[in-house]
């Protein structure tokens, strides 16, 4: 039974509460948050402890901590706790800084201890059978990946402007996707964005309409598509084209009701947002952390893979403010130090 | 380069004009109809003459002739014309009496001049894909067919009153296509029908909503649903479970535009009617026909098959009113005097 | 916090368990089975007690009961246990004979006990949406109802001789569905079967393919299609024709992956059988149970209505050996007695 | 009565003979080629006469010409017919030569006689009708436009040489369809791509695969993705995100079977290539031409749109080549000298 410490008691604190209890081999035995009150509430629910952050890490009862902080103190909670000797699962992204993100790699790398990225979308049983698919070699090798994300609609501009701007807090998981599906990083990054959805995220300094196209050594190309706004709800689809065949994962619509009328033929919209459509994931995604634990074997996503997102996050930022597109060895030359 | 003499000018006579027309192997001569003007307009539009009907048959320059007259005009047209020596296509159904188109049957039968029935959905392309994968035994053996037939709206009640109601008019489309897909005709036909959609069907006594179940010699079952109405437009059907699928012929639809909003995901309608979503369906039943004269091979649909459609309409019609099953050799033994 | 007892500790018993703990108000105390082995490994699975069917309805503490026991033994386990004063979740068939449950009806009707009856799939998310649709008048008034439900594959001849036949045991399913649909029970019931998937279902007297047909006082139609095996999967499917269009519930896919190639598009099957099917259905259902029984409501699905299922089943079955229409009246005067 | 000469013979040149002929208002009269057999064979076909092109535009009887000659002829072509008075419309692309092509626009623009470039995806009925939802506001105003684009199979690397390479040859289309759809031309355009599916392809300096990123004065942005193979077949599907939803184009299907086994539920492909795909929109395409001259108005598609268009090509070219973003305004400005 791993005993767990939540670090962060907001929505997506409470989401990871859920699938920490409902496994059958971990139990969350404590709740911090910079809102006493939020931590206790969160704890009370699920029979845990509310105790400072601190105090979690340093207990030696407590195995593994589940960081869900806000993004500026995972670098330092993620040093801290490996140092402790916990096992960690931290939220994306690793940091707003990727030169921080890198120092915190390397802290940590010789400790042995696994430190696992929550990019849930890998555990999503729809992207996880495209991706089952492709190495299966049903539709050939590799080609041309697609990927769409749109948010159902955007989120207050006080948000934005401490997120790090759409690359590193929205883009970055189709940015993983795409390391996930392609198996390599890309090797240029190309990016355009614009304001079009909320005056108030330009006038921010932040874009939240975004292209941005990457291409890898081996001449393979891949194109993410952003917004903060679809007035249908959260459209997440990819479509990659092999040498024999396109694999797609379509939306998952909130039921299969199908109404025809004078008006048209009208199915379900898709799941409203995150939390509606990505629970199972979350919830695969913990199974894999206890399971890596247990046997001593590599996280499924690792530090390095949190890293990687990271810097192409900013180089898409680059990108988009020079106009060129933008090597990734040159923001990755740092890692490289 | 075949002769065709068009018997009848209305909304039907003018489809299949166009069909013959665009056949690079026949040639519309000559067109007849009650009104006169009706027939002298259709003639001029496709460069042909207005004539009347004894004189096209009579015309020893006429190779075949398309009845698509009033249905109680079918079975004299049939005989006249075969007897002159013309290949003929008639429209479905071959007479409103099972009596006179059996009588009609064996009048010509020993003629040896081609008469197809129009069942034109035969030839849709969707159809006849079907039946081309269950004949290859992509699904293994049939068990179970369900036919769906629903109308965009009910014709006017004064229509409905010399149809020979539902049965024989409407759903006799589907008891061909059943026989089309089975390879036979059924051993009972169970009918209920009511009249839901105009009570005027009701009042002329007709019924407007009608499911019938059909079983099989072998143990197989069919069931077919009609009605007159159905808001969204045309919907035409069909599937078939089999011992290892299932087939499905999908509505076409206008267009493949989806578009996604808060209101739901909206897609486009089926086709509109039967002009329609079958016009291509016409156009390959001419070529099949042109075909079979030209070489005088057998006609795809024989005047035996509409025998055998009638006869269901003919036991559905019975079953409806007594409530009781009806087993085909009931309504066939004339057939076999 | 409702005490729960589980009679029965096999595979729909599992389900329930896990529905039962999942809840935030119930907790399962006490299993019993035919088997003490299966009572106590599920008992310890769940940190419950094994104990006697007897001792558990007999014991104070307990405020409910889930009967997942064999069919023979529903009636005289809702008897007692509503005579102890216990809520009762009863499995569907309430029993195989109409005659039995009819007398467990009127013997436990006065007791003011909540009997509810497993009919889960009205607790469907697909189907209680399309409910909701047909309530908001969103396809005008309800016409002809379609009903399809295939399994995926046969039980084992054995299983099928105790069942009832497939009308009490599989149909029954689509029987509550209609009703719950239509709102009313039909008038005539027509029932045609074959045994075309297995010989020995048909040698053990039961069939495995079956469409019957039912009509309503109010000239509405409802067929319903049944098949021991559908090579693709769990075939689950509902369409109802409204007088302003149409309304269906469409298959729920193993995930939303579509891989199109030389072969075709090939989008995922139908989640395989009801246990994946109708998971979340389960967990509804007993969510409504809890809430009826905590606010002393009227549970959502009455020990009448598993009567007029069966009534339904007993109708079909009695159609199809005698090839005629039966009237629900003729089978339900028992009920009126 | 239009009379038209069709100057070419060839795949292209037949698509075009049909649709004059098959349309009420005009008579294809005359057919040239360079290969004389290949004219004469047409032309007889349609009852036509096999002449030069040069007698054909010389002849004051002749209305129209459709220009379906090789590209590098077009220009000359255009200014030769219509300095003898004849309406135009011709193939795209318009030259593969920008200068060229700008030169023609130049030397025709003050003769007053339509010239029409054969963009025939604007008047697919598919695209027409997604536009028309975007015209009447159902989305909101457009954002993020979406563009696939892939072949079937890649042409003989012989044609590729001499193709003017894929953005002038294959994704002129869509650069049109962009124009079409978002009713502007793209201030800045990126293009990447590679040589995957035939390093034959590559050889000889073309790519088969590349995406294109486009940017509009007012922040909106489009993307279009081409590929030379496509195993499934010829896909060609459009989506566009509004301010107040999403329109797609999905492909057009062979038809509407869908075949449910153990190996998943499997559609019919795309219709095969752009012969099939695009025979209707041909046939619409011609339609508004005749229009257009019948009636003295402008023609849909200008030879201005053709320039652009190519003006797009040559910028995404340069910009593959030189890895930077490149600004319209910077291929442009010929045009506007």
């Amino acid at each position: 039974m791993l005993k767990v410490g939540l670090l962060g008691a907001g929505r997506i604190g409470r989401v990871h509460a859920q699938a920490i209890s409902a496994h059958s081999n971990s139990k969350l035995c404590a709740v911090s948050d910079a809102v006493p009150e939020a931590a206790e509430s969160l704890a009370n629910e699920y029979g845990a402890q509310a105790r400072g952050s601190d105090e979690i890490i340093a207990d030696p009862q407590i195995d593994a901590v589940l960081i869900a902080t806000p993004t500026d103190t995972h670098s330092d909670l993620i040093e801290t706790a490996t140092a402790a000797g916990k096992a960690v699962l931290c939220e994306k992204p690793v940091d707003l800084s990727l030169d921080r993100a890198v120092q915190c790699l390397k802290t940590v790398s010789g400790r042995g201890k696994p430190v696992m990225i929550g990019f849930n979308r890998r555990f999503d049983p729809h992207f996880s059978a495209l991706k089952d698919s492709l190495e299966a070699g049903e539709v050939g090798t590799a080609e041309l990946l697609s990927i769409t994300s749109f948010d159902p609609a955007p989120p207050p501009v006080s948000y934005v402007k401490v997120s790090g701007g759409l690359f590193r807090d929205m883009m970055i998981h189709d940015f993983d996707m795409a390391n996930f599906l392609m198996g390599d990083v890309p090797q240029t990054i190309s990016a355009v964005g614009s304001s079009l959805v909320d005056a108030g995220i330009g006038a921010a300094g932040d874009v939240d309409t975004a292209v941005v196209t990457m291409t890898y050594a081996d001449g393979r190309i891949a194109v993410i598509k952003n917004s903060r706004r679809a007035a249908y709800g959260y459209d997440q689809r990819v479509e990659l084209l092999g040498s024999k065949g396109l694999l797609q994962v379509q939306n998952a619509l909130e039921n299969t009701v199908v109404k025809s009328t004078a008006e048209g033929v009208v199915g379900a919209k898709p799941t409203y947002f995150f939390l509606e459509r990505y629970m199972p994931a979350y919830r695969v995604e913990w199974a894999a952390f206890v399971e890596a634990v247990a046997n001593g074997s590599d996280v499924p996503v690792s530090l390095k893979d949190g890293v990687a997102a990271l810097a192409m996050a900013e180089a898409a930022t680059l990108s988009m403010h020079s106009g060129k597109p933008v090597r990734m060895e040159e923001v990755l030359k740092p890692v490289a130090k």
